[in-house]
């Protein structure tokens, strides 16, 4: 993480409307939108498509059309309110986020980013002010993975392809079953694609999902990549053998090999790599019986960081460690790669805005990476797009105690308010 | 292993007859036996009471009759040949191994040393030698634990409770059916203790299953102990968590733990306990994904080691080595005892015959501990007993690819005969 930058009180220039948005209106929409899905455990239970996430499909199309807004769907099931400008030829700016959640999960994880645009499109209707481009809220579709991680915003984006679908859970019928839910299908989902040349931008706020925020009691943290990920499947290979016949200076046991790594990886990575991070969360050992010398390790090894040609380097770095750490026990070492997502910068004129906007609240902020997928990456790669985090306690995530205190709960839709103003004012 | 004895030729007091075997005889039998349950890849698959099992057993009758030995089958099914002598009052003294094979293994464990009592006794018989002891080859059902391991031997020796056949793999039922192919039953299985008072001992010979012999270049091993085994479930426990969003300085990762005491504890093991053996074959991952941070890790742990205290001694460090790597990374640590099989020393009497045997062939032996399990194990604990190894190549076994040379099997032959005729003579 970068060093805090303190509010710099509108060193940066600009002369348009100052707005803040109606907190009463918009905690309150916070709090109802909470109860749909709501788990006695105090958060939410709303995976895409299911019953839960139509209610609070049916409850955004409401309050939007209450407001004065246009609601509209599209092919992947994304849902929009619109706040459309008079002037002839004007592109659209986005903002948004997703309303689904991971089963289980807490209430703040896409709500609030879905809840701080529709407030700041009302904020902005009910100034009367004239704005020099469309705005519009947008919660995408299945951003958890119920079905598909990035669902609706890969299919904006067009970078959903057949292909990506063949895994779906249950198959495409269930896919099919569920969209049909929503009134789309299969086909409408792959034509969803919009023309990238109509939106100036995206932004999107959502909670930080981490800890660093709130350690460092700065309450904006500006996202300037998300973060590409690369999964390998590591084996190591020795010889299965007797436990006891076979003496401890003649084996060649796969496990010692996977110790070996996963003892020395995470030092390489945190000397070398940080803020980049690596996880083994998965080990298979084979035969795998208390009396049988391990014959072969399957290990799976994940790594993450904002910068693609660091992520090259982090990879090649731990694949050599790997086989190093085999050859000195005398084991073979084999690797696969499994997936691999690129890592997504953002757009530096879009964190500008968020910097500018937070400034003018007298907030400070700081530039971040985000370790986690979110809508804005898939964005990324057809438009500017940008997003920024407020603080999460104790860092809880996919959980329901997952909490953000209310006053970063209104930080997030007034800064969110406040890049849009800016981000408007540079299309005139 | 210690520092071999090399032929002392005579050096020890006997004064008894001077047999060999029929070594045509001998190795006709041996190939002949092997035919049995004989597997494409050269080994056998015959694991107690199979098909295969069954014609072992028949031709071992059969064998045993046609050389005048009278064959008796207990309620265990163990399965005697025994040349009486005249002397009222006299004793048994036993020799011999099991029949039957793991699945897929090799034709010499256990096989060499039931047709090694079998000649044998002929070789006594057709000497006319008055033995002042009655002699007796056995095969022991079951020690490779199709359905329970030493299921025989320790019937014999009156170790076996009902509860240690609770969990055989498809329950007693099974076990029964089994059992009736062979004319006994589970009442006359628990029965089948014999009075230990009738015994003056027992001698088994075996292949190493290692390659320590090999290696030294010495054809005699004479065992010191069968290892006692010590079975643990080590349990690290830390925080599960989202593989991207928590820092690698944050992270409470219970892989790291066990990885950490995997990549320490075969030293420690190597330097302070040696010959002592460790293995830890298992390890399972929660909750096992990619990209979440391992909450908790189940390591298997197996300690050997033929002296009780020692392995007192080892457990309570590797315990203790896996607690400190716990601590080191803030991680909680639990463990159970799984399983416990105690070291059997074997008895010095029979060491002292073996190696005066030896010696009398000119052969080169050495002390050695059984790192595998053996009948020998479950009858030292009601009667003089002892066992020795020839050697195996490569240290190969329980695969088809387990070898031993022809001359190995000789010596096994005449090291077990010479071993009986001064057991025998001490007697008078």
């Amino acid at each position: 993480m970068n060093k805090p930058r303190l509010a710099a009180g509108g060193l940066r220039r600009y002369d348009g409307p100052v707005l803040t948005i109606d907190t009463e209106r918009f905690l309150q929409d916070f709090e109802d939108l909470a109860r749909l899905g709501a788990t006695p455990a105090g958060g939410v239970h709303r995976p895409a498509l299911s019953e839960a996430d139509l209610q609070a499909r049916a409850w955004f199309r409401d309050r939007a059309e209450a407001a004065g807004l246009k609601v509209h769907q599209d092919g992947a099931g994304n849902l929009s309110a619109r706040l459309p400008c008079a002037r002839p030829g004007a592109k659209t700016l986005l903002a948004g986020s997703h309303l689904d959640s991971v089963p289980g999960g807490g209430r703040f994880d896409g709500a609030l980013g879905v809840v701080c645009a529709l407030e700041a499109l009302r904020t902005v209707k009910d100034s009367g002010l004239e704005l020099p481009i469309h705005l519009e809220a947008i919660s995408f579709t299945d951003e958890e993975g119920t079905w598909l991680g990035l669902l609706g915003s890969r299919a904006f984006a067009g970078t959903l392809r057949p292909e990506d679908l063949q895994a779906v859970p249950g198959g495409l019928e269930a896919l099919d079953e569920a969209l049909a839910r929503i009134g789309t299908d299969y086909e409408a989902l792959l034509a969803a694609r919009r023309d990238p040349a109509a939106y100036a931008g995206f932004v999107e706020v959502h909670i930080e999902q981490g800890r660093r925020l709130e350690a460092a009691a700065v309450p904006v943290g500006v996202v300037e990549a998300v973060v590409g990920i690369r999964w390998h499947r590591l084996r190591f290979v020795g010889q299965a053998g007797h436990a006891g016949t076979l003496p401890l200076e003649d084996r060649r046991d796969a496990l010692w090999g996977a110790a070996r790594f996963v003892e020395r990886a995470p030092a390489l990575v945190r000397e070398r790599f940080s803020p980049g991070v690596m996880n083994c969360g998965r080990l298979h050992v084979a035969p795998g019986a208390f009396n049988i010398v391990p014959g072969q390790v399957e290990l799976a090894l994940e790594c993450r960081h904002g910068s693609e040609a660091q992520l090259d380097a982090l990879e090649a770095e731990l694949l050599n460690l790997a086989a190093r750490c085999a050859q000195e026990l005398n084991l073979d070492f084999e690797h696969e790669a499994v997936s691999r997502v690129p890592a997504a910068p953002l757009d530096t004129g879009v964190m500008s805005a968020i910097e500018a906007a937070a400034e003018a609240l007298n907030l400070a902020h700081v530039r971040l990476l985000s370790f986690a997928g979110h809508d804005t990456q898939a964005l990324s790669a057809v438009l500017p797009a940008g997003m920024f985090f407020v603080p999460s306690i104790e860092g809880i995530s996919h959980s329901p105690r997952e909490f953000t205190r209310e006053e970063d709960l209104i930080h997030a839709a007034n800064v969110l308010l406040g890049t849009l103003l800016r981000l408007a004012a540079q299309e005139t």
